[in-house]
């Protein structure tokens, strides 16, 4: 079966990011849909500069549906969410309750956690953003502490995207929160998830062995 | 004429925020599409808690629209564009590109200046989000200097929030960039912009009054 919807990534990337690289939100948006994809890449090398065409950012994943394209993960789960009410209830309370908390793990959550991480790889003594994140990530925890879904009582995208937002290892190791921690490995035990990381996982690998041949 | 839809917004802030308050986006957005709306507001006193129901991380805004509530100014404004296409063209490419966009001034842009900006005025020394706020903004002035408008080649709610990220004074001055500043004078010289921030002003001016005679 040949699928219209391609999924695009790099073609390899060092150990570090594997299993966290962003085509991960988009294989599992498509898993739990079930729908068909394939996977295709772009060179890691230069790639600040060599896919800008297709994403300005110089960044990953992209896709592309029949003639349609798109950048940003957020955007591209939006887009199969209206193609699968799997991924999203289709009645508007519903709609807007999924939305505003994808969202909110966009622009509440990973806008804190992603620059406090990258301050931290980067060395950077007296964190400032330390105390943004405790308070975002205790708003999180208040709320999962009180229901198992974000939106409309079932799992929808918004919990797809607020789990992988939450499951960078230096976050979860933040404090401890049990409420986000059973979250967090309740949504990466499902096997949608654990397929769309196997997949990548081996991508990588198989790269690994095309490239040691060179 | 009553409206269904209420913005819901701080009664006072201290003069820094004023202008900048995320309210606007939506007033903005509304202005532009013609949809009668009333602001309403939560106290700026304890807000850290007490509209948590309404706003779970106790910000503002959040939206009402009939029975239908909604935080996140994004995800508030996605809601407006699905009721005007003045907003948001209604085919599925220029659906697309406009969501894209939104994302992608909330998710690749937003997310390393606002935190940028925040250990900036934190008198953090050696920003080290330095590099990376002058890589997304070199991004999207090259954009910029390609075209008038990010998407569907027409005014949409992507550049309404692309415009609302990139007029913070500080991000201005992080470099000499033509096309995004010819673009961010563009895009606040509009009558709804104008109109929202100068109502926006208004009731926080109107609030100090009220304060004054406590």
């Amino acid at each position: 079966m040949t699928s219209s919807l391609v999924i695009w990534t790099l073609d390899w990337v060092p150990e570090g990011p594997r299993g966290f690289v962003r085509d991960l939100r988009l294989r599992w948006a498509c898993e739990e849909a079930g729908i068909p994809y394939t996977v295709r890449t772009v060179p890691f090398d230069d790639r600040a500069t060599n896919h800008l065409a297709q994403q300005p950012f110089g960044q990953v994943p992209f896709l592309s549906d029949g003639n349609l394209q798109m950048f940003e993960s957020g955007a591209g789960l939006l887009h199969l969410a209206r193609r699968s009410d799997t991924l999203m209830p289709r009645d508007a309370a519903g709609e807007a309750a999924t939305t505003q908390w994808l969202i909110a793990a966009l622009n509440s959550v990973e806008m804190v956690t992603v620059p406090w991480w990258f301050l931290r790889i980067s060395g950077q003594k007296d964190n400032s953003l330390e105390g943004w994140v405790r308070s975002r990530l205790d708003h999180v925890e208040r709320v999962l502490g009180e229901r198992q879904w974000l939106a409309a009582d079932r799992f929808t995208v918004a919990d797809l995207l607020m789990a992988d937002v939450l499951r960078i290892p230096d976050v979860r190791e933040f404090g401890n929160r049990p409420a986000t921690e059973e979250y967090v490995a309740r949504l990466t035990d499902r096997p949608a998830f654990r397929k769309a990381r196997g997949d990548q996982l081996a991508q990588f690998e198989a790269a690994d062995r095309v490239r040691s041949k060179q």
